[in-house]
């Protein structure tokens, strides 16, 4: 099947994922300047911050003077995180924040375990009290994402049925509870997919439920990201979380100061090239790519804000101006 | 289409990659021993050295004393890269490099001009004197390869069409001169390749050249290295030049730091997922490319060296052992 998508929608996910990994010393006037640099990008969607506990995630204990300072974007939706009931009412609280609830489902119990110290069932069983939290703040539930879809360091590979039967169980809690998911989220939280276990991945959830939009969670660890992303294109996929110059990192990979999620401006290049919209002006992303890794003040792992576009190459070359490419 | 191979076969061409772009005071012991490592690793093909003129590249003034220093491995063929017949002769010389014979041919003309500063007529007129020179020295001509074969910084966009008809005047230089080549290389030299142009210019060179194998030589520079590389891989492709740690670099990119060849573990890991032979031991490799990273003593951007193999992984958890795979 090759199936590439018109266009992409893709969610910017660098601002939460990258300061939320940093040491936490970062101005917090740096965090609202790069989410506003984002916003004039053409990028829909940016995920700012997350709330959590301040002791345990310094890097966000500033999530609502973040929040406070983004200067609002007509058709810009400024998304935030939360995990759990506190978070959400925090996030509730900004009044300035695109609210969206999503179910969450793990297809490692070791990882769900380890991560928010629950079993699968009482996971499940969570889900309906989330769903009525939601429906009393007018929050709509639209999306479901399934956190280690194609695998896990703690528990290892994961089934493609398996994630059929929980992406099956996790429509049917929305249903009973009087919501309807059109979006379902496949995390490859530890980067354990590859090209062809994505196309299978995603090939079965389609097939199973064909009336629903799937969105990939990628992440880079193990350099498969874009290869990844390219299999999931040619499936239909055309939703994508990804991260300005790949900020963010992998606590879970076998050195600290692995890449976490994919690289926004990769992406939007690659689908640049092969004629996929992105809505997105790469030259714009690009400037933010780089700020970002100023901003942090370490090399971020993004290739396209130091290799170049092609557009700006082929638009140079269009005015006979074929030298300023060699290595500044 | 979707026609992955069994297994591939590597050309690791780190050490003349990298060592060459490097400032050039790395120790020639360290060099060796990296190359020696490799040697152990299953990779059978290692690209050591490029004879070229140390005053332009100080990085291989010493690879007369590289070369001698290897310590040769039953069924390993340690090559060496030549730009004109006085390196071909130096080496030669060593008396201890597999020779092999390769045609080249540049898609662009303006970089042709740059790198050569040769016409495209010059540059098929000099392939007849070269196969003699080869010829001469018992020498097999059996690669061709196509440089800038997806678009050049220099002039643009590559078009399919032009490629093969380059691949057909190759070939029949070589048949005409009593040399009938079995390996077309097509090089991304400038990182202009996408995955959808990869299948195109693949296929369309396959199909008017079904009987000779295609070999991938891909660069990194703008992330998207690994995406194309399974683009090839789904075209059939078994043959592809790749660089450990993704040592090496990019001249022509943006900003000087930009990602060169794709990384050999990274690539050896995907395949290794896909359940495609490499006849690469990646944890071996994986050492190889920290060695690497130690000996260049800066970051290199391969990808798996940090977020670890899936494989190791796998053996942990099977052995109950869950712990390890946290950040060390």
């Amino acid at each position: 099947m090759n199936d590439l998508p018109k266009r992409i929608f893709i969610k910017e996910e660098g601002p939460r994922e990258g300061f939320q990994i940093e040491s936490g010393d970062i101005p917090t006037a740096d965090k609202i300047a790069l989410i506003d640099a984002l916003a004039k990008t053409g990028l829909k969607h940016i995920q700012t911050v997350s709330f959590v506990n301040p002791a345990r995630v310094p890097g966000m204990a500033d999530a609502e003077a973040v929040v406070a300072g983004i200067t609002p974007v007509e058709g810009v939706h400024f998304t935030g995180l939360w995990l759990n009931n506190q978070g959400f009412l925090r996030a509730l609280e900004t009044k300035k924040l695109h609210m969206e609830g999503k179910l969450t489902l793990y297809a490692s119990r070791a990882f769900l375990k380890r991560n928010q110290n629950r079993t699968l069932e009482q996971q499940f069983a969570a889900q309906p009290e989330l769903i009525k939290s939601y429906q009393h703040a007018g929050v709509p539930v639209r999306t479901g994402f399934v956190t280690a879809a194609f695998g896990c360091n703690f528990q290892g590979d994961v089934d493609a049925a398996y994630v059929v039967e929980l992406v099956g169980q996790m429509r049917a809690i929305a249903r009973d509870n009087g919501e309807d998911l059109d979006l379902i989220g496949l995390g490859d939280t530890m980067a354990w997919a590859n090209p062809e276990k994505i196309r299978r991945v995603v090939g079965e959830v389609r097939a199973a439920n064909p009336d629903v939009a799937i969105s990939l969670h990628l992440h880079d660890t193990r350099g498969l990201g874009l290869a990844n992303a390219y299999a999931g294109l040619q499936m239909g996929v055309a939703h994508f979380d990804a991260a300005v110059a790949g900020l963010g990192g992998c606590p879970f990979a076998r050195h600290s100061g692995a890449a976490g999620n994919i690289c926004t401006e990769d992406l939007v290049l690659m689908c640049e090239e092969m004629g996929i919209e992105t809505g997105v002006d790469l030259e714009a992303l690009i400037d933010c790519a780089l700020m970002a890794e100023k901003i942090v003040r370490h090399p971020l792992p993004g290739k396209v804000k130091t290799g170049g576009s092609l557009r700006a190459l082929r638009e140079k070359l269009a005015l006979g101006d074929a030298t300023p490419v060699v290595a500044e």
